[in-house]
C-alpha cells in the first residue's frame, strides 16, 4: 500500500455546502480503524528488505525516490538475492523506466539489454546470479506460516483460498495432509499476488524466469492472470507516484517508441536501505496482519459503514484489502 | 477498455535475445480471438452516447481529448440527462481537474461548488437538473436483458452474480420469480461495476445522488466497495492515459491544495458527439458480449494459453475480463 486510505467521508468535508451538514452517524472508517491499532501491532521491515530508487529529478527540480520493500522469505528468495546483488554491484545505475503502458504496468532496466533494437551494448551483468526455477514461482508453504487466512476471504476467481503470509497477500491451495499431520503443518502450495504497487521480475519465455534486472509494478487493476506465472519480488511502499504518473509510452504494449527516448525516465541509483548512511535510511513498518486490529480493519474493508456509504459490500478481494504500511515514527 | 490489449507474447519479442528464440507454440491471446470477431459482432455505439471532452494542451502543446462512453439504458439514465444538459448549456466549459489520488481516482469539476474553501463564485447550474435516488444506483432489470451471464464468472466478493448488459460490467442479484414468471422474465436487481476506466458521479452524503456536474473515473485497482453506492454514468474508451497520468495532488484524498493550483488541469470543454460537426466527430464500437467471439475472449481471459503463460488462472475477475472497444473501422 503506497499511503494510508483516507475516507471518503473526509472528502466530503471538502464537497459540504458552506453551511456544513451535520456528519451522520456511522462506524468508523478502516482507515481509523487502523490509527486506533497498539504500537505494538506495528512490525517494522528490516532496512534489509528495503531498496531506495532514486529517479531523476522531475521537470521542476522536485527530487523523486521510490521505496520498494522487498519480498520476505519464503518467497522469491533467489530473485531477491540477486536484486541484492545488483543493487550492490551498481548495475542499476543509469537504466531507465523503458515502458508505461495504462492499466497495466511501468517497467524499468537496461535498455540496451535483450533488445534486438539496441542501439548499445548491453551492460555486463555481475557474476553470482542464481538461476531460478518455475516452480519457484509457487513453493510449498505451512499453514502455519499464514498470519490470516479466513475472514472475509476465501477463495476468489484466481485461487483455492486467499490470505496473508505475514505482509504479503498470497493465493495457495492446500495438499492433502499427510496421514497423521496436526493442521500447522498441513502444507499449501502458496504464491503473491500481483495487486496494485507489487514489483516482479520481467522474463523472456519460459523456463527463462527472468534475474531480476528488469523490473516492473502494476499501476493498474490487479492483473492476477499473471499469479503463478512470474515473480514477485516485492511493492512499492513510497514514492508510487512517481511512477504511476510517467507519460505511458505509445509504442506496443507501452514501450516508448525510439523517437520518444526523451521519456525515458533515467534511474541514478537503487540502494538497500541498510548500505545507506543511518541518517539516509528510511525506515517503514506494517500492521501485523495477523492482529485484532487488521482483523477488525479487514473486515471494514469488506463492510463500509462510515458515513458516505449506503449498502455494505458485504466481501472485498484481497487487493482491496492492502497491508497498511507507514513511515515508521508517523 | 482504454486501448486494445496487446499479446505479453508481442512484448516479448521486444525482451528476446538478437538470436530470437522460437515462439513457443500456444494458443491464440485474448486480443488475438477478439481480432478473429466477423465484423457483425461490433455494435456502434451512438453519436448521442459518446462525450468528447477536450483537457487543456500538454506541456508541449499536443492536444488532450477524452472519449467517454455514456452509460446505456437501463442504468444511470437521469443522470446522463443531467450530463447531456450540462454539456449542452456549456457548463462544463472551463471546469478543472480538481483531485487526482493514486491507486483510486482522477475527479474533476468547479472548483468552486461546494467548496468552503472556494476563493470565487459556484458556476451557476443550468435549469431542468433531474434529481436521482439512492434507488436509482441499483434499477430492476429484466434478465433477458443480460447477453453474458455465465461463463468464468458467477459470483464474487462483491455480488452473487456477475455478467454483462450489453456493454457494460454489472453486478446482480435475481429475485424470487414472481409465479408462472418465465426465466427472460425474472427480475434482478442490478448495477454497474466500478472498473478501471468507469466514470461516476461524485455526491456529498447520502441522500444526495450528485447531478452529474461533478464527475470522476477509477485510475487504480477496481474500487468495488463503491458499486451500489454511487452513480456510475459511463466509462473512458479514448485518452485515458490523458487523466492516469496526471500529477497527484498532495492535499487529503489527492486534491490538489491551493498552493498547487497551477496542477490543476483545465477542461476546455465537454461535447456530445451527436452536437459536434460531422468530421470532429468520433466513432467507437464495442464487441458484443451476447457473441460467440466475447465468449472465446473471455475463456482466454480466465484461462491464458498464449505463449508467455504457464499456468492459466482457471477463472478471471469481471474487471479483468474488459468489453474490447474501439474506434470503428480500425
Amino acid at each position: 500500500m503506497i499511503k494510508p486510505l483516507i475516507s471518503l467521508a473526509a472528502m466530503l468535508a471538502l464537497a459540504l455546502p458552506a453551511a456544513a451538514q451535520e456528519e451522520p452517524q456511522g462506524a468508523p472508517s478502516p482507515n481509523e480503524i487502523v490509527g486506533q491499532a497498539a504500537p505494538e501491532e506495528w512490525i517494522a521491515i528490516a532496512p534489509e528488505d528495503l531498496l531506495v530508487m532514486t529517479l531523476a529529478p522531475a521537470d521542476d527540480g522536485t527530487e523523486r525516490k521510490v521505496v520498494i520493500q522487498l519480498m520476505p522469505a519464503p518467497f522469491s528468495q533467489g530473485w531477491v538475492e540477486n536484486i541484492r546483488t545488483l543493487a550492490r554491484t551498481r548495475w542499476y545505475d543509469d537504466i531507465t523506466v523503458n515502458r508505461v503502458q495504462d492499466n497495466y504496468v511501468v517497467q524499468w532496466g537496461d535498455i540496451n539489454y535483450d533488445n534486438p533494437e539496441a542501439e548499445g551494448e548491453a551492460k555486463l551483468l555481475p557474476d553470482g546470479l542464481r538461476v531460478m526455477e518455475v516452480k519457484d514461482y509457487a513453493p510449498d508453504v505451512p499453514l502455519r506460516s499464514f498470519s490470516s487466512t479466513g475472514g472475509p476471504l476465501k477463495s476468489d476467481d484466481y485461487a483455492e483460498r486467499v490470505g496473508f503470509v505475514g505482509s504479503i497477500p498470497v493465493g495457495y491451495r492446500i495438499y492433502s495432509p499427510p496421514p497423521g499431520a496436526r493442521l500447522a503443518d498441513f502444507l499449501t502450495q502458496a504464491w503473491p499476488i500481483h495487486c496494485y504497487g507489487m514489483v516482479g521480475v520481467g522474463r523472456g519465455y519460459s523456463p527463462d524466469t527472468g534475474s531480476g534486472a528488469e523490473l516492473y509494478t502494476v499501476i493498474g487493476h490487479a492483473p492476477r492472470h499473471l499469479d503463478r506465472n512470474i515473480a514477485l519480488v516485492g511493492r512499492i511502499v513510497d514514492g508510487m507516484e512517481h511512477l504511476s504518473s510517467l507519460p505511458r509510452g505509445n509504442g506496443a504494449l507501452g514501450f516508448y517508441t525510439a523517437d520518444e527516448a526523451d521519456k525515458r525516465t533515467p534511474i541514478l541509483s537503487v540502494r538497500i536501505a541498510s548500505d545507506l548512511p543511518e541518517g539516509d535510511r528510511p525506515s517503514f513498518e506494517y500492521l501485523s496482519t495477523g492482529g485484532e486490529t487488521f482483523a477488525r480493519y479487514a473486515e471494514a474493508r469488506a463492510n463500509r459503514r462510515d458515513p458516505f456509504f449506503i449498502v455494505p459490500a458485504g466481501g472485498a478481494d484481497i487487493c482491496n484489502i492492502p497491508v497498511p504500511i507507514r513511515r515508521a515514527g508517523e
